[in-house]
């Protein structure tokens, strides 16, 4: 039943799920890390990117949706001559599909930016949606340790820009192929690998001890319930917790102590090069040791990474929901990937990037307590006459040629609901202009806050209509210059 | 058979049709245009909203999708749930449905404005895509004729902020009352009424002679197909094309004109004194004769307006692709529509706005002659010699904390290859710090564009490896110094 079958069908005035609506300070203090992020990746020589919403389903790497789960994770659904497609869920696979689809043209190495909106078919749940928007930054087709250093060092900058103040983010750099190459040597297999990446991943939740289960035979939880372990030995598994617990202090001083513990593989070692080569690099591009470590107990989940992986984090201590010091943890990360434009071309592509989620980073900007100046709304100019309705046109079009925002009370009530309309927009100023003004050639210009400050001093209605507080005459030719003191002020 | 199934698969690396990749040039343009409408928007006190992409299909007011055409003008989908949720097709549908939501707290009336994605399951052709970004701008809850001509006062200076030079662009105004109002004196029936719009929307293309036939009985066209007409009689025929031929010269002439041909219809009148309300309330606000008209033969399509409507158009003549001289036509429009908001609440709530295609502006803009500043590349530093990384990065890291765009090489190929990167990505200028360089504490600049005008008049490869077009060496102190001459320069 739809409501043009029905012309008394109401339909709920509600968004779906996890979609949210934003208003003006949400919109501008996004807008603001947008552009302060794209004026560092422009700077840094990156060309910005959009692709659109959608991609063919294969191109996503998923796998085709079937009739019981057809949005398992991403929005999918089928374009006219039945091809499924599905909107993106990162901004990686898009690029991959991209730089395939290009390569012969496209200036190599390629590097790009985008900002763009992604989607997730997942439960949503309190400041988890199910639509954001992320900002990624990439190069492709550069094998170079070098590469990852300019995206750590153009993250930790576009950070900074962005309003995170120095020393209250961190990005932290691991490589993969340090703790694959140390499994080599202790004889694990894939499934193992696997297994202890996922436990390494817990060290945050569960600490070395818990971990040191996982390794091994696995881990009875508080409920009682088992998750069975990668089966490590016990000294393989001390190998691997004396791994992960090798950061602390500088870059080079971390790097040596690696030295020690990934055993000799072939490609611990070149990890391991890797790593210092990113060293080198943030040496001389001035990242200074505050401002990115070496930290072998990053995991960066289990995706697509095959080497170097990075993670932005909040050091910035807050208070958690229970009151309770927390840390905000990560607002960012990325890696190596060199298998994704190989899905499609059959070549090996090295490529790396970072990427944020921009709501994510307001939400730390404002827990490191940098949120955006106060938004005030416009000057409001009240209608006291509809016959002096042009007058009252003609002073908003003054004030707004002058840069500030004005408008004319457009609806229908009296004078207490358009005080109140200015008020609601927190408007800095109420231009009123009665049969006094039209006769006298002034304006009356009312300044909202200083209005409400004295009237809280005031006790009486009698009071208030002799102090009209924050209430001044002038002449009309004073008008531009009587408003801007007050919004300038503001 | 997917990927994840089979590993030799291959996906074809494409885009769905209809959805487009944008590069940094479009990007550009399209942001400009946005941030100087949005500027213009907040100056008249409108208020930026983000929806998300998906609404719950009732709530836009379209059929259920059917197992037939599940997809039927909207991209649609059931969630978990299994109610259906659709992509916005415009921003109107979402504003109703958050004004419905959100209106005991809005300030009344409600001014905002959107720019947003937008989704048309529609047939994809050239320079029409399934996916593109509309600039809205909207009052909901107020009735007042002024609040039109506001709108209209603000796309006008929107499009001029945007780049549109004054003279080159109209707003074209009319009001749907008065053809109702006429239709009704005839005795036309609803069906009629609605033939006669059809009719008069192709005044344009048929002129109107044929538009004549389509009002009486109907027209048969070139090939022979039958149109059936809207069944007035001759006189109220030549009544109609009366009405929509009283344009031209000024608002209140043309308000005069029409007066003597609208019938005497309740109705009628109505809209004639919207109309002139409108007229005075643009003459306040400065909108002068130029820039905005009313045009009786405008008619918007056959949506959801009530009221007035307007058309923004691109006055300028343009080759089309025959090479013949050809009006660009309709860059945008509006109305007032006052039923979008009842469907959730019930209670009628006035509205009106005015929207436009962010990218159609764009190509109105490139067909104005109006393209934005060349675009140009970072400066390259080249990778001469591996062993000098370090200094590579230091410079591009200077030349960057300068505020020049610079990058470090950072594929593997030689300095030929390298070079060709550089023009590739439009650099103004390449670094080249070699062995004699680095010895004697200098730097090599090469300015590019100047080497490419030398090099044009330089015949023999030895005359060229002598002059060196465009370059020169200076200390590593003049570095920035001398590539912001050449920067500054382009």
């Amino acid at each position: 039943m739809t409501d043009d079958n029905n012309p008394t069908f109401r339909p709920e005035a509600r968004a779906p799920k996890g979609f949210a609506d934003r208003r003006a300070a949400d919109i501008a203090a996004q807008k603001a890390i947008i552009e302060a992020v794209s004026a560092v990746y422009d700077r840094y020589g990156f060309e910005a990117l959009d692709t659109g919403g959608f991609e063919y389903a294969d191109a996503l790497g998923k796998f085709l949706p079937d009739a019981e789960r057809p949005n398992a994770g991403v929005f999918a659904l089928q374009d006219d001559d039945e091809q499924w497609m599905a909107l993106r869920y990162d901004l990686t696979a898009p690029l991959a599909r991209f730089a395939a689809e290009n390569w012969q043209t496209l200036p190599k190495p390629f590097r790009r930016y985008a900002v763009g909106t992604v989607w997730r078919n997942e439960k949503p749940g309190p400041g988890r949606f199910r639509e954001f928007v992320q900002c990624d930054a990439d190069t492709v087709g550069s094998a170079r340790p070098e590469a990852d250093a300019e995206i750590i060092a153009m993250a930790v900058e576009g950070l900074e820009a962005a309003g995170l103040p120095r020393g209250q983010a961190v990005i932290k750099i691991n490589n993969r192929k340090l703790l694959n190459g140390l499994l080599t040597t202790v004889g694990a297999d894939a499934g193992q690998k696997l297994g202890v990446l996922r436990a390494v991943d817990k060290l945050d939740r569960l600490g070395p001890d818990g971990v040191r289960l996982l390794l091994g035979a696995g881990r009875k939880d508080e409920s009682g319930a088992f998750t069975p372990g990668a089966g490590l030995s016990a000294k393989a598994a001390e190998q691997v917790l004396a791994f992960t617990a090798g950061g602390g202090g500088s870059r080079s001083e971390v790097l040596d102590r690696l030295s020690g513990v990934i055993g000799a593989s072939a490609e611990g070692e070149e990890g391991l090069l890797e790593l210092s080569k990113i060293a080198a690099a943030l040496s001389s591009l001035d990242v200074g040791e505050d401002r990115a470590v070496i930290e072998p107990s990053v995991v960066r989940g289990l995706e697509y990474y095959t080497g170097a992986v990075f993670e932005a984090e909040l050091t910035l201590d807050i208070l958690d929901e229970a009151g309770k010091p927390a840390r905000f943890g990560s607002i960012g990360g990325g890696g190596r990937y060199d298998d994704l434009v190989a899905r499609f071309t059959g070549e090996v592509t090295p490529a790396t990037g970072f990427s944020f989620g921009v709501s994510r980073l307001a939400a730390a900007l404002a827990a490191a307590g940098r949120t955006g100046p106060e938004r005030r709304g416009p000057v409001v100019v009240i209608v006291f006459d509809e016959a002096a309705m042009p007058e009252y046109f003609a002073v908003s079009a003054e004030l707004r040629a002058a840069g500030i925002a004005a408008e004319v009370y457009l609806g229908s009530s009296g004078m207490k609901a358009q005080m109140k309309y200015a008020d609601r927009r927190a408007s800095p100023a109420a231009v009123i202009i009665g049969g006094d003004e039209l006769a006298a050639g002034t304006v009356t210009i009312k300044d909202l806050d200083l209005g409400r400050e004295l009237a809280a001093g005031v006790s009486s209605n009698e009071q208030w209509q002799a102090a009209r507080p924050g209430q001044q005459t002038v002449a009309r030719s004073e008008l531009v210059a009587a408003v801007r003191k007050i919004v300038g002020r503001v």
